[in-house]
């Protein structure tokens, strides 16, 4: 991508490949450069073997680090896995995922209710609110930081994949990176630089996802059958094949499947409550 | 900003300004505007009065709705409010905030664990995940989504204020905006165009939030000291005055009152179980 010959022809063509439709886009906009690489995001398992700087890796996480904060509460940390051994650990509990152990970098990023309680004690003040509330800033505060790294890491060139699966073995890796009580992972993030060109994945028509005043899915049922096969032809299957699973079947049959029945618990042993 | 101008040094200052340190910055690094745009992150709370174009709001919104997503699962929504009346529904819960009637244009980010329990209902699978988990993956899906909005709003020059707060009415709002079960208010979005330069809001030490291989928050209580100093000499304070009240002992204060005690209480209404 180069910053100085983006045109609003490119963002239009990049979020017609996302969503199936482009929104028009208005003369002379700025940042379209900003913005044609937010719509191009994709997610990369594969990498050159180069490593990625030590000293990028850091400027990378604290330019994420800037992200807002519910509050300015700044519930998020970021953990850096230099440690052979510590990033074995963490692969061999996903061994579906080569990519954790092969990425030439690894970070956990975690919620963290933590400060905010020491910050009580530190001053005597009670702390009333031991409740969702505080797990649940924490989380969107962590997300917001995963997100910002995201962007910062696909700027300077790196690519990236979230591994949400690390919260299927949330106590493990807990207990591998000395996390204290009411810090817990949110999410790890590969990151290297991409061995070939992203590809994008198309996303549910703009219907579903972006609504005006008021919430409406009343097609959804129809809504998810068109866009199964709108990425079911992206990726070369006729729709009608016997063989065809589209994406809605694909999840429902993900989730048919128990999957993090003990993440609750492991939450509440953090010291959060939850109601 | 201008983008071919923007040097290391501009970076460096920026980072120095929030965290008080700035780590070592490459040579020649690619996308050094886009890092400097994530920098200089400001909240905005104030705005020309000029209308942030309808075109130019949904286009924000489908780039930000590119984010990445748990599983490919897509469980955020935005509803913009174009509707002045249900506007002032929702800034009327929140007189504190009076940019929330203001702002040009103002969105709700939503998490969405609703769309999976219909393809699950559509294609006869039984959903076998009625726990946390299906609630924490809606809200981190919702809080990336979020993240990417601001992104893309202030790449095109806008400013943003995250409302956060619109949680402490969490029913009310649900109910205003016809949120379907399974679908719940994450945060509050004003835009507009900023009336003045934006000012960095300093950041904890990077020793806090940013770790090596193991979490380690030993030093935290003399480290919340050394912060709340360094923000308050930014403000003009002297630490020794016995006026001046440090981010710490004001964020412990803050959490002293009882807040969105009712949070899960609406969150179990909405259908998700949290344990």
């Amino acid at each position: 991508m180069s910053t100085q010959d983006t045109t609003g022809e490119d963002l239009r063509t990049s979020l017609q490949q996302r969503f199936g439709e482009a929104p028009s886009i208005p003369e002379g906009l700025k940042g379209l450069d900003v913005l044609l690489g937010l719509a191009n995001h994709s997610t990369h398992r594969k990498y050159r073997t180069e490593a990625v700087p030590r000293d990028l890796l850091r400027l990378v996480a604290t330019v994420a680090l800037s992200a807002p904060s519910k509050s300015d509460l700044q519930q998020a940390d970021i953990v850096e896995i230099a440690d052979a051994d510590i990033r074995r650990a963490i692969a061999d509990l996903i061994p579906a995922m080569p990519w954790i152990a092969l990425a030439p970098a690894f970070l956990v990023i975690c919620g963290n209710g933590r400060r905010l309680l020491e910050a009580s004690a530190l001053h005597g003040e009670t702390f009333a609110n031991r409740h969702l509330d505080h797990f649940f800033n924490a989380s969107v505060d962590a997300a917001l930081v995963l997100q910002n790294l995201i962007v910062a890491a696909e700027a300077v060139g790196l690519g990236t994949c979230p591994i949400s699966v690390i919260r299927n073995h949330a106590a493990i890796v807990s207990g591998i990176l000395d996390l204290p009580d009411h810090v817990f992972p949110v999410a790890g993030l590969c990151l290297g630089w991409p061995e070939a060109e992203g590809r994008i994945s198309p996303r549910l028509p703009l219907s579903q996802t972006l609504h005006r005043d008021r919430h409406d899915d009343s097609q959804l049922a129809s809504e998810l059958m068109a866009y199964d096969e709108r990425r079911g032809r992206r990726d070369g299957w006729d729709p009608s094949d016997p063989d065809f699973i589209g994406w809605s079947r694909a999840k429902a049959r993900m989730y048919a499947e128990e999957q993090r029945q003990d993440f609750g618990a492991f939450v509440s042993d953090k010291g959060f409550q939850l109601i």
